[in-house]
């Protein structure tokens, strides 16, 4: 098959489902990270999301997956949502079930379809760069790989996970293309910046791009069970019986992550082809990244976010976010990050930016969730 | 005289008149610092000023000069200040003429009347000791001295004035007085080291005590137009003309620190005793000194003021006020200051807490009265 005739069969998915514990209290339950503006953009990270894939797709190849609660914020945001392309979950079950589902309905609706699966959260501002990378990922599916997308690092950083590439592949309309040797986790600095200067370590980006029925087949190899599952909704999913599968079939299915059910096992059956992208990319995974992002490589910079239009700072540096009218005055202190909400305020800075999840996760025990 | 008929000519004075700038935005105009509790004591600082000096003069003979706009928040706290003992300044005058008048209108009403003046916003948590120092200031006021309580340093503290004391003076009933040599402005860190190490410095705590007619005869050689307009006002003060008198007269009169006008004059003549007090004593002039004042000697201390129930802290020291209920988390921030108010939030550090009036001013510049 040519390529065009490979992206003519090119689906988008992105599964629109964590809150992003790291971002409380910004993100929460009601208002997760992808229903956000991180970036100042002036638009969320979900619709950021769509207008990268739009050009691709087009506005009818897009499904997105998300919660209940967040479908109405979901489709006010994407005007251009077609209604069978939304999927609901009734409860977060991980993204082997979200992107594995999406897979099955499309795979069923239409025999042959190459779906990427794209996270509703992440920042890269070069689109054109994510999508020449994209387009060479689904020539690798259309010849049969997993395909992911690694970016190329710029700094050893220890917030990503990262993807160790082998020997070049040769696959038509993916010149760029090697196997994915391993999956490493998070690295410290050390390790990170040895994985830098080996200059064949690439981010994990967390994107799939893979024929349908090849991805369903690998997840099966892993997670039969889950696997049938899935199948099970897809076969009821455009019928009447859909409610009644979801009720009786979606609880059980289990909750793990599309990392360990498909492409570690499809890295090491060799099925795992990688493109390098040499676009910007972030994960925005907490309060340091979004200093980060707004810093554009100045010292001492203070980057605001939101719209209160009264932040004074003198001799400060890190992240101010304030949507609330309050004045706020920040005097000399350093790498601070003051998340200021109606009923929660955060201040820490951006060296502890990670410990947040763990204040999310002591007030969960504590029962303050009227706050998460 | 014996120092029983002095006492009994005694008269408390409380100057409550600063807002507290630095510690903006909990001291206000509208809620000055006097107006607080911040010793965690259950009481405001004006009203253990009074609990302080009632024991030596009883209720009737405590008067209390303040603004306009805080005579109900004054009166409230203090029911049993008696109405003649209410001064209250149309607009703000500085020290000089705040306790000039009260020492011209109490001269007038009791001619020989002995006048103590003492800052509403000071914390002294050894009452008995602060009192038997008033005891011997009063001896000495009434052997013709003005006489101030200077306290004994218990570090190199580099937030106050201090007393270096001259010569001992034999006075009656105040065998630990010394003459004052000088008066020095706040040092910087290693000239107090020094002044710790002398031995004969001490810190200077603004309370003045004398007898009316020698502070008023001292404050008439700096400032004769501004004694003579206190003396018009003091002869007015019980008629009817007061309120024709105050509105001709107070306007003009010059804004100035007592200090200038009185203190250091006094010291160069020779006419400057001061007593030794061995108590406790903070203006609380910062929030470091909020958080000086609540850690106790503990490190790692986070001081929590207010009553906000929600205040999560992890590896965190310094000082929270809230009387908010929002949930305010801290992770691992050191020495930090957060000042949780309605309208404003003010982050910052215990090391840039003297930093904290060159917002309010800058504020004011910026014409945010609002929260002001």
């Amino acid at each position: 098959m040519s390529d065009s005739s490979a992206l003519e069969r090119f689906y988008s998915v992105i599964p629109a489902g964590g809150i992003g514990s790291r971002l409380w209290p910004l993100s929460r339950a009601d208002a997760p990270k992808f229903l956000h503006d991180l970036t100042g953009a002036g638009k969320t990270l979900l619709r950021g999301t769509w207008d990268r894939l739009e050009p691709l797709n087009g506005d009818q190849r897009i499904m997105v997956v998300t919660g209940r609660a967040h479908r109405a914020a979901v489709e006010a945001q994407l005007p251009a949502l077609a209604d069978h392309n939304v999927v609901l979950e009734s409860e977060p079950k991980d993204s082997t079930a979200a992107i594995g589902l999406a897979a099955a309905i499309l795979e069923h609706r239409e025999p042959g379809v190459i779906i990427g699966s794209f996270a509703a959260d992440h920042v890269i501002t070069d689109a054109r760069g994510f999508r020449r990378a994209v387009v060479e990922a689904i020539a690798a599916a259309d010849a049969g790989y997993i395909a992911t997308i690694g970016i190329s690092p710029t700094d050893p950083a220890i917030g990503f996970g990262y993807i160790h590439c082998g020997g070049r592949l040769d696959i038509a309309g993916a010149p760029s293309a090697f196997a994915v040797d391993t999956f490493v986790e998070k690295p410290n600095l050390d390790v990170a910046r040895g994985y830098l200067a080996a200059g064949d370590y690439l981010w994990n980006g967390g994107m799939f791009i893979s024929r349908a029925d090849v991805l369903l087949k690998q997840l099966g190899e892993a997670e039969p069970e889950l696997l049938e599952g899935l199948l099970e909704l897809a076969a009821d999913w455009d019928t009447t019986r859909r409610g009644a599968t979801v009720d009786r079939v979606w609880p059980r299915l289990r909750k793990i992550a599309i990392d360990y059910t498909v492409a570690e096992p499809a890295a090491k059956a060799g099925r795992l082809a990688v493109i390098p992208g040499d676009f910007d990319w972030d994960d925005v995974g907490d309060f340091a990244a979004i200093g980060k992002l707004h810093s554009s490589g100045r010292a001492n910079n203070l980057a605001i976010l939101g719209d209160n239009p009264r932040i004074l700072s003198d001799a400060s540096t890190g992240v101010v976010i304030s949507h609330s009218k309050r004045l706020i005055s920040l005097i000399g202190v350093e790498d601070i990050v003051v998340v200021d909400t109606p009923d929660a305020l955060l201040v820490t800075t951006t060296a502890n930016a990670q410990r947040v999840k763990s204040v999310v996760d002591a007030l969960k025990l504590a029962g303050s969730g009227d706050v998460l």
